[in-house]
């Protein structure tokens, strides 16, 4: 048999050709079960999209790009390996850019580089002012990732950022927990991930009768180690000191931990921890950490699937879209698990 | 004031443009002295390279490729950004691949990804075979980072990692620790870098009047978390268990850390644990993590210098160069540090 065809996939899977179209386009409308018997035809057939003919015909690239803030925030190094995995799965090469967060970059990327070597963009913002968006003078197509203040601008992928931080605060709430400090956390408006996060964790606290301190809102630099373990060094001398660390991503929680062991106090002992991003080090650090997990593979596979509905619609396909990934919260020793 | 130029640069160091411009570019005969005054010129007057339009008179984009096998691995990610700070210091943006050690992934960062949009390909290799190199139907310039059995094909940074381990298990010796164990180890030929490592680490215990045990030298599937955590257990259950491991990188060294505290024993007290790269978590992890620190900005100075240059020489330029960066021990907690 020579190289597996859509007709084969079919046939193996005793459905048409144009429903394993839809499966490998990933529309919405097909069950579960037609699905994972197109699935499991790809496999045992060992199809593979060949995309290479179509994209030339078209003048495109085959090639997407991926712009994140920081390559060694594990978080997004773990969402660019989703990324590229679906990319591929869809036939497409990923191309990764590091913004570090500055607008001059992110302006880059939004502008596809002013190269033609990309057919669209998905990109997480920090830095992006609305006017950015407003005032670029491409038809790129361009997927955005997280919480940005750039409402309708873009296709738009994000968690639930204000029940996700409200859970955390609520699972720390029923551990008896009632000093919660958020390291990360934002007073101020906006529409940021640190301010949607520090609304849910005020959520919380309402709901549980409890008044939120500002003292325990604790902004930091930047969400690395090095802030963690100051911001919770810091907290720990306040005249009355915090029972539970809500840490914004896990790179704050783990620097959390290790400031608390040095200076002595025990988690969850004295102090539950808490982190978000479910990076795979929480699963090995001592103790381990309890972390809100957002769905990584989903936000992956809606990105890229509007990302290539767009350049299927050259740029087109009609108003800006808002899809809401899954998350859970996975609980580990840190938060007495 | 306009913007600066060369010329303001020079005259404000006190040197020639000519001067200004060997800096620039990274040549190694200038002065340290002048080199550090030239860089204060540059500093004081806010001076920025301005290759816009060089690369475009030569039909170059200003982009140059990095491919690594994984950016979830912290030590891909670390040198990623010191390459990508570097390239950018030198007036170019880095696009960023992830290989997955695969060879046809290697093969198409090799060959540029037939695309037009690179200058030039950084590589770090896995499972790149000599042929391919041979068989290359492109003169696009390529740097391999790290050690390959690709000898001579291209130019070429690394540590030197037979020393880098010989000096990591002499401090092990020196602490007394008798029954080493090699976490990721290599009892075969070949010029990777757990063959390589190994050797280091059999010179060591030469040169101490002890034998290597083969039982005490365990490849893994991969450098990962978990890949460490399962050595560590079965080494320490050989009837003769080891004192020390010497994890080949720090990720097997932290799930080595992980699982020898989910069994009970205690580092350093029981066993002594070093790794490899350096990573940042290795500073924050209960205990912190000996390891080997590889010079990340020397490796990526050179890699983007011996590219640029072979960019400059389109493709030219001479035999291919090897060059060793450093490498110092750094050592912590895990090992009484």
């Amino acid at each position: 048999m020579g190289r597996p065809r859509i007709k084969d996939v079919a046939e193996y899977a005793g459905v048409s050709a144009k429903t394993v179209s839809n499966v490998l386009n990933d529309y919405e409308h097909v069950s579960e079960r037609t699905r994972a018997a197109v699935r499991e035809a790809i496999d045992a057939l060992g199809y593979r999209v060949n995309i290479a003919g179509r994209q030339l015909r078209r003048g495109r690239t085959g090639v997407v790009a991926l712009a994140v803030p920081e390559l060694d925030i594990a978080y997004f190094a773990e969402l660019a390996k989703h990324v590229m995995a679906e990319a591929e799965r869809r036939g497409r090469t990923t191309l990764l850019l590091e913004t570090g967060g500055r607008r001059e970059k992110e302006l880059a990327a939004v502008q596809g580089f002013d190269a033609q070597f990309t057919d669209g963009v998905i990109l997480s913002p920090l830095a992006l002012q609305p006017r950015d968006l407003q005032e670029r003078d491409t038809r790129l197509p361009l997927v955005l990732l997280g919480e940005c203040n750039l409402p309708g601008s873009a296709d738009h992928v994000a968690i639930d950022n204000v029940a996700a931080a409200r859970e955390a605060t609520a699972h720390l709430l029923a551990r008896g927990r009632r000093r919660i400090a958020v390291i990360g956390g934002d007073l101020r408006g906006g529409l940021n991930t640190g301010r949607l996060r520090t609304v849910g964790y005020e959520q919380a606290l309402t709901e549980a009768g409890l008044a939120a301190s500002e003292e325990l809102v604790l902004p930091v630099p930047a969400f690395r180690w090095a802030d963690g373990a100051a911001a919770a060094r810091a907290l720990m001398r306040l005249p009355e000191r915090p029972d539970a660390l809500l840490c914004l991503n896990d790179h704050l929680a783990l620097g959390a931990v290790r400031s608390l062991h040095e200076d002595g106090w025990s988690v969850p002992g004295d102090v539950d921890v808490v982190g978000f991003d479910d990076i795979e080090a929480t699963r090995y650090s001592i103790p381990t950490i309890t972390s809100v997990a957002p769905d990584k593979p989903g936000i992956a596979r809606r990105a890229v699937r509007l990302l290539l509905d767009r350049i299927e619609a050259d740029g087109d396909g009609g108003p800006a879209v808002d899809e809401t990934a899954g998350h859970r919260l996975v609980v580990r020793e840190s938060s007495g698990g």
